[in-house]
């Protein structure tokens, strides 16, 4: 009880009845779970390259020779490269920092996978990088971090993903500064 | 009591409630509502340049001769004026379409300010014109729609607020639409 009262969201209470619920199956079930469990933190890798999650040393995107290998996408952990693969819209690599530049909660940049960023801009294939962290503070910070350290690297090209209204929204309901930054990055309209 | 029950929102009962704080207010009270309400039609008029709420034939916006008369924003309606206004990010002019194609409503182009705007155009001073409507179906059918009557006047710039993820937003919890055009749409990062 009091090891399974140690998961995020799951209290005293919870975790008696989880228990009890344990108690009263039979024994396989409990030991499919706990097995399960052991396997999760054995069984998981992070690919050495962009250090997304894996069952290898080199995780299936990395390892998929059909995606554009000029092209990484820089994302602040795992949940966010599931994301942009929900879009079936990109088609390069990823690189996972696991996490982003926080001073206040004490996250530095030597906390986060950049240098291992840059030596792979430095290895040469690498024409583009995508910054696709989060709209926040701490994600502006880590942009500019990394562009700073990019900056040794001219020829390759760093992108930001677009920000603005939300597709299906409507004007009125956007936050002021999301409109502002709409208006102001505007794009030509070809039709 | 039945003439409040036709404001949108408020029931028989509402009205009921509303009638009888009217009849217990004093005269004058009900009086200044009654004029305003009478005066509210009559005194409000419409820009005959951009269609914007306005007290007088020509708005303030449009008669405000430090604003970029070479840029012009199309909205909806006032409501979106007043949004795009409240960034304070925008020098232009604006044009109030009056609403956005719906064939499912019964909105078509001839409803529409559509017209008025083509005429704007074609009288020459304007270089730019920013579609900001709704990122809806409707929404896209008027804009391919103005950029088809456009098409006929090539030295004007036509170009669409941007979308993606709104500012202070995480990447996961974006949809997946929004997040796959801002990956597609993205922009170059100069610091």
């Amino acid at each position: 009880m009091s090891e399974l009262a140690k998961l995020p969201g799951i209290g005293r209470r919870t975790a008696m009845r989880l228990a009890l619920h344990l108690l009263r199956q039979d024994e396989a079930t409990s030991e499919a779970l706990g097995t399960a469990i052991i396997g999760l933190r054995r069984g998981v890798h992070y690919c050495r390259v962009c250090h997304n999650i894996s069952d290898a040393d080199l995780c299936g995107i990395c390892g998929d020779q059909r995606r554009d290998r000029a092209l990484v996408c820089v994302v602040e952990d795992i949940r966010d490269v599931m994301a942009v693969e929900a879009t079936g819209q990109y088609r390069g690599l990823y690189h996972v920092l696991g996490g982003v530049i926080s001073p206040m909660d004490g996250v530095g940049p030597g906390d986060l996978q950049i240098d291992s960023l840059v030596n792979r801009v430095a290895e040469g294939e690498i024409k583009e990088v995508i910054l696709a962290l989060g709209s926040t503070m701490e994600g502006d910070t880590t942009n500019f971090y990394i562009y700073r350290r990019l900056n040794a690297y001219p020829q390759v090209a760093l992108s930001v993903i677009a920000r603005g209204i939300a597709v299906g929204d409507e004007l009125q309901y956007a936050d002021e500064v999301t409109l502002g930054r709409a208006v102001v990055g505007r794009v030509p309209f070809n039709g």
